[in-house]
Order: C-alpha cells, then structure tokens, then sequence
C-alpha cells in the first residue's frame, strides 16, 4: 500500500455566503491551487466531491464534473462524488486515499462544499429531516436535535454528565471561534450562563448546544508521498483510517449514550496507523452537538467511559490539555457545511502542523491528528489519522 | 496492487415496479447473498452504494448506512454511497475496486438502486433535467434527449450515419430484451419501421430510440482475488478501469459526434488491463440513446471513427459478430435505473463467463468483456474491464 500525502489546501469562509455551490468550489479550488507549488488544474488526475445534499439544496447533481469545469479540471483517472450525509467529505477524502494508495492514482484534488442557504429556510430544515431516516424516524417527529437530545438525556441519566459540562464545550469551541475569521460565528464569545439559557431547542439542548446552517467549501490536494516534495516543503501524511456503521434506524442501535461504532471506527484507524489514543496530540471531533463531543471523547479513547463531562470540565480537551480538540472552533463554531466539514477538520491539522495556524490556538508540538465525523442516528463513524511526518 | 474477483451478484426485475427504495435494494442483495456461498451479511466489511438522485426520486439521504441496515450489513472498514448521475453504480464499484486493491479491506458489497417512478411523473421528469446542467444549459431546454439529438444530427451530418441505422441498434438489443424475463421491456421485439415511426421525441431521435425511467436494484461481492475460491468455483476478475471527464456544459465539449473523454478512458482501461480493442470479446456499452451505442463502438475502437453506423448494420455488434454488444437488452431493453445500470452489465458478464445466460444470448468462449457509462452530456465516461480469468 503506497502513502499519500496531504500538500494543498484552500478554505472558504463558513458562513450565510452571498455565493452559490458553484462559486463555493471555485474559491475553494483556486485558494488551494494558489496554496501549492508547481500544479496547475490541468495536473490533477483525479477529482472527488464530498457533498451531501446538492440535490435538494440546490437542485443539483452529476457535481463532481460540473466541480470540475468549475475549476479547468479535466480527470484522467477518476471522477465521482461521495454521499454520506454529515461525513460526506470525509467520504471523498477516504476514496482519494484508497485510489491513490492502490496505485490507480497519482495526484487528487478533493473538493467538499455544500450551500445550504435557502431561499425559504423551512426547505432547508425539511431537508435536513433526511439525514436520519425520514420514512420511519422522521415521522415519528425525530430529527437530529430531538435524537441528540436523547443522547444526552441518557449520558446524563447514566453517567451523571451536567448541562454545564455541555456548555463548556459550546464555551471552549467558541473561544477558538470567535478568533477564526473562517468561522461562522466568528467575533462572538460565549459563557456557560449563555448557552444554558439560549432559545430551547429540544431539551437538554437549548440553541447554543446546536451547530448551524452553513455555506461553505473546502478542497485538498493529495499525491502519492513520494512526490509530495515537489509540491510543498513541509507535506503531511494520511497515516490511517476507520470507520464503521451499525444501524441506521433508532430502534437499530446499540446505545444512545455509548456509540460502539465510534469505538469500532477508532480502534481500526489507530491499528492501521499502528497508534494508540495516547499519541493522538490534537483531535477535530464532529461536535454536531455539545453532548457529541462529550461522547466522542470516550468512545475515541481520549478518557474513560462516561467521564467525558469531565474530560471538558478539567480543560483536558483545550490548550495544554491531554488532547486539544476542536482548535479551529469545532462544527459548533464554525458551523457545518456538510460536505465541507470533514476537509476543513483536515485543514486545520494541516495548518497546526505546518505552524500556520495563530498563537491563539496553535497546538505546539503536535505531531500526530484524528479527524471524526459521524452521521446519521450517530450509526455511522468515520476517522481519519494524519501525521506531520 | 491487489487483484479483484466478483464472487456473487444478484439482480432484480427492472421494470415499474410496486416497490420502493429500500424494497429494491433488500431484494438485490438477498439475491447476491443467495448466490454465493460461506457468505452471511455480517461478514462483509466494506459496503458501497452507487445512486443518482434518492434525494429527489425517493426523498431519501444517507442511503448507504440505509441500505446496510436494511441488509442486515454491518461494515466496519469502508461506507459510502457514490453518485456520477448515470454511472452512479459504476462509481461504486470502481470505489470498492479502489480499497480491496490498496489492501483496505477485502470484503465488499456494492448495491446499485434507483426509485424512479414516482407518484407525479411531471417531477421525476424534472429530476432528470438536472443531470445536465440544470443552470446553464437546462433553462435552454437541454436535458438529455435532445442534447443527444444534436449528437446524432452532427454525426449523421459528419459521418453519413443513416436514421436506419440508429434503429437497427434498438432492433438488436430489444431482440435481446424480449427474451430476458428481466427487462423493462420484456416480451416484445421491434422492426427498424417501428422505431423510425414511434413517437418524435427530440429528431432525429423517437420514443423508441430512448432508454425509459425505470425502477430497479443490483448487488456483487468483490473480494481480494485469493480469498475468491472460498465464496465460488467460478469466480470472475476485474482486469483495468479508465475513466475521463472533459467539461460539463455542452459549450466545453470537445464535439457532438466525437466524445473524446470516452477514446481516453477506453485507452486508460486497455493500458490497464494490458489488452487492446481486439481483445475485446463481449461489451455492455451505455445506449442511453441509440445514436449513443454508435459513436461508443468507434470511441471504445471496435471499429474506425464514424463507421459505427456500418458496424450495427452488418451485425458485427451482434452474436458472431467482432464483438457482442448489449446481450442483456442495453439500456434501452432493460431500461435504466441509474444507479443499477453498471452492476447490471456486469452482472451480464459475470453470467456469460459462467455460462449461465440462455442460450439465445450466450457469447461462447467470451473472456473478456467490457463495462461502459456515459454520465451528463456525454461529457464523463466510465469503463470497466472483466476476465474469466
């Protein structure tokens, strides 16, 4: 299996954008084709769009040759978009990597955007029921704030997790946030007090626990590690990847409060990368939601089960913690493009691990990142590991 | 690199069927998992999903860990759902080739399934106008008839291609179809009469001279090539793959009667798989039109450039022909629920080298076959090579 690396990026600003999906990936495009040496568009073998609802949010689709068009990009080896809901870009990250370690490829652009603005927002919100099974969940008045809310009922409920330490995770992530001009909810702070008492949405989670509608665009420029160098001096590597799936209807899970796929997924992605938790020095976790990061915490290995509340509370996961997570803002604060998440959690390890990131959140040191991102009913789990050499 | 074997497939009835999405799928797979032996759901490790448009034919999302479940599949290495618009299930399975070779996994289902009919034919009509583009050349009234009417104007115009003969390509593979319980269009044949005096769609081109909205879901097994003999005694292998996208909008095409992006993935497969043309002894090629299967045989280099309309007409795409193309019934007979269409033709191949297609059809002493989708307007083009052996 052949190593790939990581040796271009481009970033969007997250946010209500006055731009369509189409612009979204030509800025992302052009900032990561400006962001490397000695590859023009014309260069890039392979394309993969990360994105997940073009169809309704924009009623689009066939859009990873239109992506393509957008930024003179003509593939010589593969072309396809991947779907999978909220880790869509992961997705596409993940068959990049497979093309290229396989052989089948040289050099790839991934590209993840979604707009999810709406003229009518009620259309936006309707398709965001989808992301859970709509047919059978759906009905049932179940959406992702009410399943996450019961996901923390039931963390609360087992492991005596506090709404506070919930808000400490909105608190921690918008203190990165509201310094990133990137993010959504850039230039804002928030205290405890704050999120507890923002606009209930399903409780537990009142409207500051919750990730927002975003536009937004990333891409990645990833080649066989043997030729990295010629792109870039200071490349990063894909040490590894996991990812599992069980169930996707509620009654179909295992647990609200324990995510074994999250663990499954983790334990595969440090055997593959040959690590354990241990070594993992920053980590951008999927905080759709306040409780999820909590979660995520312990089915990633970074402390015990059910002291992930915690794990927030002692400052574990900030700056100088065990494992400092979510140093871009996390999905919290810079909000969720769904197809664009997994590449700028991406980025972001890129830019720490380059020392291109600001003092402010610049994770000293850092050699080893997880990215992780989950969809649906939290049913699906996916990982990846990223190294800075 | 690693090798790839098809070890079990499984294919419905394509049609209108009273079935749904999930319907579809569950019964595809069952199929696959019937078919092949020491193989439960939980064994398999990888699962892909090819798909168009579930978001706006069945208003579902995140439809791999949906279609899992539904199968009672688990996957703890890879999910993901491709979509490439016509060649969505081509996408998958060029995804789970990807990973088994770079030694990512080693057992994988892919499932391609499209709902198509829908209560409100009006909208799945719409549905499908956004496989072009949908901004910029669907507002001009391009969707794919008639972009495929220019194509079969300019090569009637460029090359002599004759009106009989783009009917002769639907006589063949409805003559197919009317035997094969499993197409759309089952039980019936067609003269060149009936095809050139069906009902004006988009000139040249006639009801007849299109492939139909159709329903439908198909299943295979891919496994790391040594592990093959514990799943079939007949297992078959996949040779090469070539895929090429050149532009989106029909302004950025290269031409109308020569599809460029199809000549270079068709060499990309050739090189891959180390054979030429001539080696080619059976092909399933995408007559989303008839003028299509045309211009693929002289792209795909089974006969000289614009002598495609001679090559139908003296039956060399036949049986006993150079090369036998579309034994199932093409799009056109079968019909073409996008998302099944590329599992389908290789689901023919995978029959035909086992021998186990009736007699009427039966190429013998096939080795090598070939896979071919066109997605958009002609503009991506997607090939895939399968041996006996």
């Amino acid at each position: 299996m052949r190593r790939v690396a990581v040796v271009g990026v481009g970033h969007t600003k997250f946010g209500k954008r006055d731009a369509g999906w189409r612009d979204l990936v030509q800025e992302a495009g052009k900032l990561a084709f400006d962001n490397v040496d000695n590859l023009e568009p014309k260069d890039i073998e392979s394309f993969f769009v990360g994105a997940a609802q073009p169809e309704r949010f924009a009623f689009l689709t066939h859009v990873a040759p239109l992506a393509a068009e957008m930024l003179g990009i003509t593939p010589r080896k593969i072309i396809a978009r991947t779907e999978l809901a909220c880790a869509s870009g992961q997705a596409a990250i993940r068959y990049a990597y497979a093309a290229i370690a396989a052989g089948l490829t040289d050099i790839a652009m991934v590209v993840g955007v979604e707009k999810m603005f709406m003229p009518d927002m009620l259309e936006a919100q309707s398709n965001m029921t989808c992301v859970l099974d709509r047919e059978w969940d759906g009905v049932n008045g179940l959406s992702a704030p009410p399943f996450f809310a019961m996901c923390a009922q039931r963390h609360m409920y087992e492991y005596g997790t506090t709404r506070e330490q919930m808000a400490m995770v909105r608190v921690k992530n918008q203190k990165f946030a509201s310094k990133n001009e990137l993010a959504q909810f850039y230039g804002k702070e928030f205290t405890v007090d704050q999120v507890v008492n923002s606009k209930p949405v399903s409780m537990p989670l009142c409207l500051l626990d919750c990730s927002g509608i975003t536009d937004g665009g990333a891409a990645m420029i990833l080649v066989e590690a043997s030729l990295a160098r010629q792109f870039t001096d200071t490349p990063i590597y894909i040490l590894g990847t996991g990812q599992a799936s069980i169930g996707n209807l509620i009654n179909g899970l295992p647990g609200l409060a324990n995510w074994d796929a999250c663990r499954i997924a983790a334990e595969e992605a440090y055997r593959s990368a040959r690590i354990t938790p241990d070594d993992v020095d920053i980590a951008e976790t999927h905080d759709c939601f306040t409780i999820s990061e909590i979660i995520e915490y312990e089915e990633l290995g970074f402390c015990k089960k059910g002291e992930g509340g915690k794990f927030v509370e002692e400052g574990q996961s900030d700056i100088g913690g065990k494992v400092v997570v979510n140093t871009r803002g996390g999905l919290l604060g810079m909000g969720h493009p769904l197809g664009a998440t997994a590449l700028s959690q991406a980025i972001e390890l890129f830019w720490q691990f380059r020392g291109e990131v600001p003092k402010y959140r610049y994770v000293d040191g850092a050699e080893i990142g997880i990215t992780h991102n989950l969809s649906g009913s939290a049913s699906v789990h996916s990982i990846m590991i990223y190294g800075r050499g």
